[in-house]
């Protein structure tokens, strides 16, 4: 087992895998008479692959023992997949390089979101399902649905172990 | 003016003008080995027609001055339109009947979200912009975008007086 240092989300350091879905430090746009600030498309949503189409889920996550132990990691090949957290507290977003086609364990980073950030994958980056600290948490999931499997998993070994 | 009483938002009561998003009394799937439940495709994305697709925006509601003033409602006649709170506080979703070439003042309704439930509007409903009490208030908000227009609006006259 090895151990994997927590680093915070940002833009920069997330480019390779997917967006960081975050108002801070962003401007909208003024709308219904000044009252409304809209931040347009904060995303690019990547469904439409293959005959896919948009669809949005609601996940509610039981908090994970810590440390961590990251067994497996996930993957969908033909499209985007944004987390929204509906709970505003800290969560980690476990990620490794996108395009290798088998998993290279040496390249999994984990991100802190501090709560207000989202992520969006972008199709195809290897990632840990979900995982939440401390509570029951709720998340918006907004991604692909539609014909053709989408799905990959393969597992690690040795596991990895992750203090928060 | 006149004044409108606030009714609680129930799937039942607003179902003429779209879906309520709720995981209160839902059951989910298990899924990732039993850690989250999954509620999917929780409402209706209705954005495909005339050449559309969905698109996700995060807007920053101010707070309305109470009682709310009511003078103008909008429509988006060819796409659904969803917003979910990211405050968990009450908030007002204002609505008239749906399929009316012309608004019905005499038709508006104010329901009031506990703050932990979004709406879905139906494709024509008409509705208010997303007003806020009390505080700065984000919602995620998902809707059409593409080609022909997709917006209408109408002025109240005499304007409606809500007090929440």
């Amino acid at each position: 087992m090895s151990n994997l240092r927590v680093e915070p989300l940002t833009p920069e350091a997330f480019a390779e895998y997917g967006e960081v879905v975050d108002l801070a430090g962003v401007d909208g746009e003024r709308i219904n008479y000044g009252n409304t600030e809209k931040f347009a498309e904060m995303f690019q949503i990547d469904t439409a692959a293959k005959g896919g189409h948009t669809s949005v889920h609601l996940y509610r996550s039981q908090p994970s023992a810590l440390p961590l132990k990251i067994e497996l990691m996930e993957r969908h090949p033909i499209g985007s997949q944004a987390f929204i957290p509906l709970h505003n507290r800290p969560f980690p977003v476990i990620v490794a390089a996108a395009d290798a086609q088998q998993l290279d364990a040496s390249t999994v980073r984990v991100f802190l979101s501090n709560g207000h950030q989202g992520v969006n994958l972008r199709r195809g980056t290897w990632h840990h399902y979900q995982v939440s600290l401390g509570q029951v948490s709720d998340y918006l999931v907004i991604d692909r649905a539609g014909p053709r499997d989408n799905f990959e998993e393969q597992r690690l070994d040795p596991v990895l172990l992750i203090e928060i």
